[in-house]
């Protein structure tokens, strides 16, 4: 739905929130409708549900040009490579700090422009070292309140887990995985940065288990269990989880790390190499 | 989210949606934030989800007064009677030709107000002869583009099925289920009204099996396979379905007849008496 406008002009951005079962997903359709090419971006799409997200592009006569990821997911193969074999001139995009393949990466600061709209990027670690917010700009034609694709950064009352830092400790001794988790502890302020969002914006995960659609900055300033704690609590909390092994993980990882590019020219077997 | 107001008012209207997996339903939450009660309702919720609908009405600071069903569910127990139970106050509503148990009665041209926005109920029969759609009204503090909860008489690129005519021919003659559905056929043209509304209007359906949350009235006059037809295409296609007997039907039908009450101060077999 187009939401109303910041400085008087009106909004152009059309916006659909999509769901994948298996993995309670959530793929995020933008697109700038106020721009004679319709172009359309992806945000976390899935490989299994790429085909529903391309008939509804192609209904809606968007222009597809990026498919993004939030971090290298461990527990759904994305569908980007998919999305870039199916669709000629479809780029990828992932953070630099994800350490994974993609045709652009991005860092805090920069900004995804599709039509006359943007995206911005902040990095928000935790989840993994890698993982960053995209948010909707404050600008002419840009929606009011403004958007914020947490990833799993920032679940509704939750995030996601600290104990599998992807790609860093994907096959790497016990050992190393702690040191890694220190330094996501340490960076962990930086993801608290989502609270300097104002207290509207809408926030949109990569995952929801429980059925919740969307929260707002300011529901999860005062609810969230984790991300209202200080360093030392989130610490406590995130080390204390005790969750099993993710199942996708063996499968997933490989292929996320070169952008699910396994079904286009790649195979999942070279990132081991 | 907050979209933009008709008639230059700004909106006051809070919206969230969620979904409850194993039957792919949709609840929705509306309140009018504007009003100081902040009253609210919740559309078509779930038995199972009735806990975590409540904690987020507490968690926003909203006083549900309505629970309110677009029809008699035979894939679901409503949570109906469950709210009623734990939120005292809370009325229930579904449409008099639905046959069944509520507090309040709708029909068509009725509106159903909270704070000071209001739905208005519309008769969409089809997939039972009891269906309706509740769509936000035309007036100021009121979201624009106006949003259409519509059940499963029009779901994304299709509609619920029409075999089942639930409470008619629940438990009667297959030759008395032709008779029904021969009204049903008949009186499908009602359920075309949904495409004399804007065509921006967000169409919110009562299920999706697909993962898509939203569509618009001008995407359906578009796309959607069944409800384009004219009454003899609409009527070859339900015929021909061949669907299997919906397997939570001996369960949810007799509960939804008295709204869900089963687990206040009814019980469910009273249907049957
Ligand atoms: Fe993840
Ligand atoms: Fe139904």
């Amino acid at each position: 739905s187009t939401t109303s406008s910041s400085g008087g002009s009106k909004p152009t951005l059309l916006f659909r929130q999509f769901f994948e079962k298996d993995s309670s997903t959530y793929t995020y359709l933008l697109a700038d409708v106020g721009h004679p090419d319709r172009p359309a971006l992806l945000v976390d799409p899935v490989d299994k549900t790429v085909d529903r997200d391309l008939a509804l592009v192609k209904d809606l006569g968007l222009k597809l040009i990026y498919a993004i990821n939030t971090h290298v997911h461990a527990d759904h193969v994305t569908g980007t490579g998919l999305l870039k074999g199916k669709t000629p001139g479809v780029k990828s995009i992932i953070s630099k700090a994800s350490n994974s393949k993609a045709d652009c990466f991005v860092e805090h600061g920069d900004t995804i422009n599709f039509g006359n709209l943007f995206l911005e990027v902040r990095s928000t670690p935790g989840h993994t070292l890698g993982c960053v917010t995209y948010v909707t700009g404050d600008g002419p034609n840009l929606p009011q309140p403004r958007m914020a694709f947490t990833g799993d950064a920032l679940l509704i009352r939750g995030c996601g887990r600290t104990d599998f830092q992807v790609p860093f400790n994907y096959d790497i001794p016990p050992a190393r995985i702690l040191s890694i988790q220190a330094v996501v502890f340490k960076d962990f302020k930086f993801t608290r940065w989502i609270f300097t969002l104002p207290k509207d914006t809408l926030v949109y995960p990569a995952h929801d288990y429980k059925g919740f659609t969307v929260s707002t900055v300011g529901e999860e300033m005062l609810y969230n269990p984790r991300l209202t704690k200080d360093e030392e609590g989130f610490k406590n909390i995130m080390q204390n989880l005790n969750l099993p092994y993710p199942k996708m993980i063996d499968i997933a990882v490989p292929a996320n790390m070169v952008c699910g590019l396994q079904d286009v020219t790649e195979k999942a077997s070279v990132v081991a190499s």
